[in-house]
């Protein structure tokens, strides 16, 4: 299959509204997130936070100047595994109507050879159980179920 | 039980060596780690760098002035629920002689007590799967096993 022609680039504040809205169109992310206009504030204090940190990429994926995915790379330094830093890949989500494509594996791709530029031994990331796709298409990709992603929600 | 009394803080540069001999104390550890007199450079480099970074807190729990456990804590923003930070917690270790006394109990109390101060709505964490100690230790103190944790080494 041809790789369909994206763009993956750094998030602008003014992509937000399109990240959210990939992000609360999904089941469980529906309950999760608030669709308002304007955007409730607290989305773009999270972006101008995450967008100074110097261990987060949050990116989008553009197809013909649209927004059509987004991923985000926190890249975390550690002792364990000789001090090796870890990739944690988040909020990978790809909107609905362009969905397999192959445009989520460029996104984790990207993430993957990103991760390992920087040094990084090993990326890790949670799916919900419930995800079973989303688990077969990582472990296309070269990731193994390896650990169990235990959480605590407040 | 009354709570075995032990001090919990930010570890520093000498704690550098008992960190990594906890991380190395383990099935899946000691294949990954470097115990050498003097420790591996690599480590005391992640060290610095996990110091500088403000959204990394890795500390110690300390027993009548010894290291005994210790813990890393990533408070990440992202987006996804509100623009809701996230706790990672990581590398949570009790040394092997001082375990079953409620000391790793401590040590994650005290990392979701700061997840929760720092606004975080959720803290997560990976355990590999074959380790089901860890994974009832953290059911008892309110995770649920929600997520898979999916990786890949390099």
């Amino acid at each position: 299959m041809t790789a369909i022609p994206i763009t993956i680039r750094r998030a602008r504040r003014d992509d937000v509204g399109a990240i959210v809205e990939m992000l609360a169109d999904d089941p469980l992310g529906a309950a999760r997130e608030r669709i308002e206009d304007p955007l409730p504030a607290a989305y773009v204090r999270a972006f101008d936070q995450l967008d100074r940190d110097p261990n987060i990429q949050l990116v989008v994926a553009e197809e013909e100047g649209v927004v059509v995915g987004c991923l985000q790379l926190c890249v975390l330094p550690g002792l364990s595994s000789q001090g090796a830093s870890r990739g944690l890949i988040e909020d990978v989500r790809v909107a609905s109507h362009r969905r397999s494509r192959g445009i989520g594996e460029q996104l984790v791709q990207w993430a993957v050879c990103q991760a390992r530029g920087k040094g990084c031994v090993l990326v890790e990331l949670l799916t919900h159980h419930t995800r079973t796709d989303a688990q077969r298409f990582y472990q296309r990709l070269g990731f193994q179920r390896s650990h169990v992603g235990m959480t605590m929600r407040f």
